[in-house]
């Protein structure tokens, strides 16, 4: 873990004012990574931005970097990382000499394309809720919801990285072929059972060699930070294509992630412990480390909400679905994460995303789907305004949010990434 | 389907003579792309190359491409990739006026490292062989081996991009977790259970834009053409951790391309009909074209060898594990893997790889795998020179080989895809 510095000093404020209003997302304590071009210049190259109050600092224009490539950035060692954060903490202090030259270097973030935040080359999907696998797996299972591999393998597989979309943008509702249970052939048409799942989407930093496993306490040495990510899911699609090699046209057709990564360093005033449930095994030792025991996990609150086309017409703002704790949704930790991907001695490279999984935590209210929430379609979630919820329609938008609190240190957010379903 | 023109001519030759010996994988009527660096120049970028007899013709060096991005060549439309074809044809015909420049562009093949062909951005592995997934399914479940999807949906996963790795390279046994049936919990170490996959890599040309499915009978214009693959996998590992989502580390630690991608074009004269056996369903719309069905298939021969380490000190050259043909073993089209992955929408890239799946015939001495081969490690294989094998051993290189041969048309080869398995 990443040691408290002054860049974490609670009473730090910037010159740039936005970020000094309380529950602001970026106070000058976050300071996240992105990509970004100003709006309308379409074939601009993307540049490296980091976000503070409503404002991004472009890094190159700030003579911080001399390059675009936010992956490269990404490779450093987490000292390097450590001395550019502690420079732009500085820059950004009230009282810089550099906030002449930096003013210049803000762009309003409301006159931003904000893009995916890093070249994604691989994408790996976890499954670290204990809750969600027993909620899905009671919907296929009922007298055996929770498989015997659960509790000591982190389940994960891969994901498409090409689809991958910037929070903001619609996507159409996709096809595919879905077979009723008491239909004798299967048949081709839109999904009818759309779904978001409420995800985080881990970032590495650092790569490792190919046959070079990482170990559990150096595992965040290659993390390069966190942000939200909706892993839509199709769920009459995957019923029917994934035994026995897991789920693929029900994912791929788009992945939205926010657009600021919130780094390790940032998140370092909210570690948690990593414990167990009484009575639950211990990690296997390649799983298992001190300093993952100490504070492997994070405090988080994550939110989720829901505009429909309705809501959005007679002008109401979006609802909650739902609101959860991070630390009480997973079950494994970013670090067991690294350490399990790389066991076999396979290579995480920088920019690679590993999806968290659903987060939901124990109750119904705190699920990170609506196959949860609605118990598989079968219990409609009636809306404020007197809409109901299976599954997704067309013209929704879902919405993620996140952020991390504690007593003694400043709220950082990640943001939110939305999208909109399109007929 | 690419149609027969002169480039096909039977009667051509070359002037680099080794083009012209009987039974080389790489005549005039072949010209595969790949990349390539001269052996020693460990830090010199890779250049795009053609294969031709033992030789490689450096693109760039012959004046026929302005830059060493091989993905950029592979996102050229059909005909402009025919008629970049035609020129390499012409220039190396004997009689061309381009001999005496165009020798000096070439190196041979033996004095080159010869990388992955391209750089691969999302990697998809199917499972198109019905005898693979009915004698893999027998072991899991002898009375019902053959799940209700199969002949209704090409089944396919996303797999890791990053640890593809060149022909030629060794890898180590990879480690992780394992559970004996009788176990009361798993345990870690090395794999027990190391198998090889024979296995064709598809290369995706053109790409798709998201949300924009590829019909079938335009499907082949996305493609850019084949290699061999072997997708190396432990299975005590897979065992374990692949339920509910499928296979993950037991086979992301490596999987091993061959250096040259034949193109669509130079299988044209080896297409095949599509047909499925009587008394199963015909495919849904989206899986069925006229095209596909009149040549969707190709007519390709299929060679796995092993040499043991004994072998290799005893200087015993590699014996064969099996020989099949494509068409017996796939029970779809590589125009219908490019429909079924976009029809929900899913965007494909320039070099982008689909895996076929593990190739396996009717009878076991056409199997794709150790797995097979064995009765799930039930019978062991005993090698010439008394050797046994269930899974492979430390020490083991396997080599997989392919190539079209017809009547009228001039014998094409794939190459070789070997890999070595180190402690």
């Amino acid at each position: 873990m990443t040691l408290l510095d002054k860049t974490h000093n609670p009473h730090l404020r910037s010159w740039v004012e936005s970020a000094n209003v309380a529950g602001c997302d970026f106070p000058i304590q976050n300071l996240p990574f992105g990509r970004f071009r100003r709006a309308g210049g379409s074939d601009a190259a993307l540049r490296i931005g980091v976000a503070i109050g409503d404002q991004v600092l472009d890094l190159r224009a700030a003579g911080l970097v001399d390059h675009d490539d936010m992956n490269a950035l990404m490779a450093a060692a987490p000292a390097e990382r450590a001395a550019l954060r502690q420079r732009l903490s500085d820059g950004l202090a009230q009282g810089s000499t550099q906030q002449a030259a930096w003013a210049a270097a803000l762009v309003p973030q409301s006159a931003c394309e904000l893009a995916v935040p890093c070249k994604v080359g691989d994408y790996t999907d976890f499954y670290t809720s204990v809750h969600h696998a027993t909620n899905i797996g009671r919907q296929f299972r009922p007298d055996n919801p929770l498989l015997p591999n659960y509790k000591w393998v982190p389940i994960g597989y891969h994901g498409r990285a090409s689809s991958i979309i910037p929070s903001g943008t619609a996507f159409r509702r996709p096809r595919g072929q879905t077979k009723a249970p008491d239909a004798a052939e299967p048949s081709f048409g839109p999904c009818k059972r759309l779904d978001y799942e409420l995800e985080l989407a881990w970032f590495i930093g650092q790569g490792n060699a190919l046959g070079e496993p990482v170990a559990i306490d150096q595992a965040e040495d290659h993390l390069f930070g966190v942000a939200l990510f909706n892993d839509w899911s199709a769920r009459d699609i995957q019923a029917w294509e994934y035994q026995p090699l897991g789920p693929f046209l029900s994912k791929n057709f788009g992945s939205t992630v926010s657009p600021w990564i919130v780094t390790m360093e940032a998140l370092a005033p909210f570690r948690a412990p990593f414990t167990r449930p009484e009575g639950d095994p211990q990690p296997l030792p390649y799983l298992d480390g001190a300093a993952n025991r100490a504070h492997g996990q994070i405090d988080m609150q994550l939110e989720v909400l829901i505009q429909t086309a309705k809501m959005r017409a007679d002008g109401q703002a979006p609802t909650r679905l739902s609101l959860g704790k991070l630390k009480e949704a997973a079950y494994w930790t970013p670090a067991q994460l690294v350490a399990h991907h790389t066991v076999n001695g396979c290579n995480l490279q920088p920019g690679d995303l590993m999806g968290s999984g659903t987060l939901s935590g124990p109750s119904l209210d705190t699920a990170g789907s609506l196959a949860e929430m609605s118990v598989g379609g079968k219990q409609p979630i009636t809306l404020p305004n007197g809409e109901q919820r299976t599954f997704l329609q067309d013209g929704d938008t879902l919405i993620l949010r996140g952020w991390c609190e504690r007593e003694g240190a400043v709220r950082i957010g990640l943001g939110e990434a939305s999208g909109t379903v399109l007929a």
